[in-house]
């Protein structure tokens, strides 16, 4: 490849900011250190939280690169910057749920940790100022974001990624109680995985304690949340190959 | 049928009461003349209401029998009471809907009025203490309510319900602009059409001028809403056979 620098900003997130580079097919994306919750009431700057969920996402990603899903993870250039896949992001999030958490908890009054028997699956439109409100497959169709087919690709690739996490996380005893995920286009209308996997997008549990160790830390004031996101990166690249 | 008399009050709803009768296959239903808001913050007695409705889901329930569709509906036996088959109540709402209104305005963001170019389904959790939330087919499966060839023969048959409705409406110059049907199991398995289709539990437009003939006249103190339902039953009646 040959040298690539980033030039002007794209899009600059709550958690992450976008750059184009001087290669036309593909960004930059630098992990921010700031943290807030979903309805924007606490926000803060937590130090290495950037370059933390940039090596968390990063060594995950080359994971799920490994097995035949396609992302658009590309690499880590530094500590806090990767490069990716310039695609058309569907604004949809994606949620896999192995076990009762959080909205869920409160939508159908069921216990936080309950086991579900089998994965399963949530749409949310994301849309800030509608607060990206839970859909079903009808709503899909109405805002003609994808179609069926597309809609069906997502799901199963969805859940094959679950499975793939599952199986990275119990093996460095940690739970994956959910996950949020992303999905883009490319060019050739490939169905891509993107944006990123980090204890700010999963709910991690320790499988021997139930402690948590992702962002629930910082959304109930659990403490230090840093200590859960290193922790989950330890763990990570003890099994790297 | 024999004689046939209330005993004592199964439940006592925001809408209607239901009695065990001397018959234990059937109950008797009366509608109430108390209006409230979903969210509990308006409650009001309306004089008459009680009477329109009974005559207005009397008269769809006939209809509705009248083709291959079963109801729980039996007969109308004074103003305001009718007598209905005792079923186990699945505990979803259904709501189809032809335009966006209501909650889809809030949820996708889009204006009131606009047309589906097909006819979308919703399932709710029916669940005061939750606030009836939207849930979707995963989560029916979690909360093992029904099983997933049910949810499929409902969703069918509601559809069939909404379609008999828009021939209905429209011959009375009504838009349909959705309805919340709900469905109980007989002793069988059989799935049966229950509750109620009233202006409380549809809306409805004139065709022409778009004057709103349901509940919305009152969640948005829009005046009498006695005038809307009685303006549907008035036309309902024109084209009784």
């Amino acid at each position: 490849m040959a040298v690539l620098e980033k030039t002007q900003m794209l899009s600059d997130g709550k958690d992450k900011t976008i750059y184009n580079t001087t290669d036309p097919d593909i960004y930059l994306m630098e992990f921010k250190n700031s943290v807030t919750t979903n309805d924007g009431e606490k926000r803060d700057e937590i130090t290495g939280k950037g370059h933390v969920n940039n090596e968390i996402s990063s060594l995950l990603f080359e994971r799920i690169n490994g097995i035949d899903i396609k992302t658009h993870f590309i690499k880590k250039i530094s500590d806090t910057e990767q490069l990716i896949k310039k695609l058309y992001i569907i604004p949809i999030e994606v949620v896999v749920r192995n076990y009762i958490a959080g909205s869920l908890v409160r939508r159908l009054g069921l216990d936080e940790g309950t086991p579900l028997y089998e994965p399963i699956l949530e749409f949310y439109y994301k849309d800030d100022e509608l607060g990206d409100p839970m859909i079903n497959t009808d709503h899909i169709r109405i805002l003609d974001i994808i179609s069926q087919e597309t809609e069906g690709e997502i799901k199963e690739i969805a859940f094959m990624v679950n499975e793939t996490l599952n199986q990275i996380f119990s093996r460095i005893g940690i739970t994956l109680v959910d996950v949020k995920l992303e999905f883009g286009l490319d060019i050739k209308g490939n169905i891509i995985l993107a944006d990123e996997i980090t204890p700010d997008t999963c709910r991690l549990w320790d499988i021997e304690t139930g402690k948590k160790l992702d962002k629930d830390i910082y959304r109930r004031n659990m403490g230090d949340m840093m200590l859960g996101y290193r922790e989950v990166l330890s763990r990570l690249k003890s099994i790297r190959t």
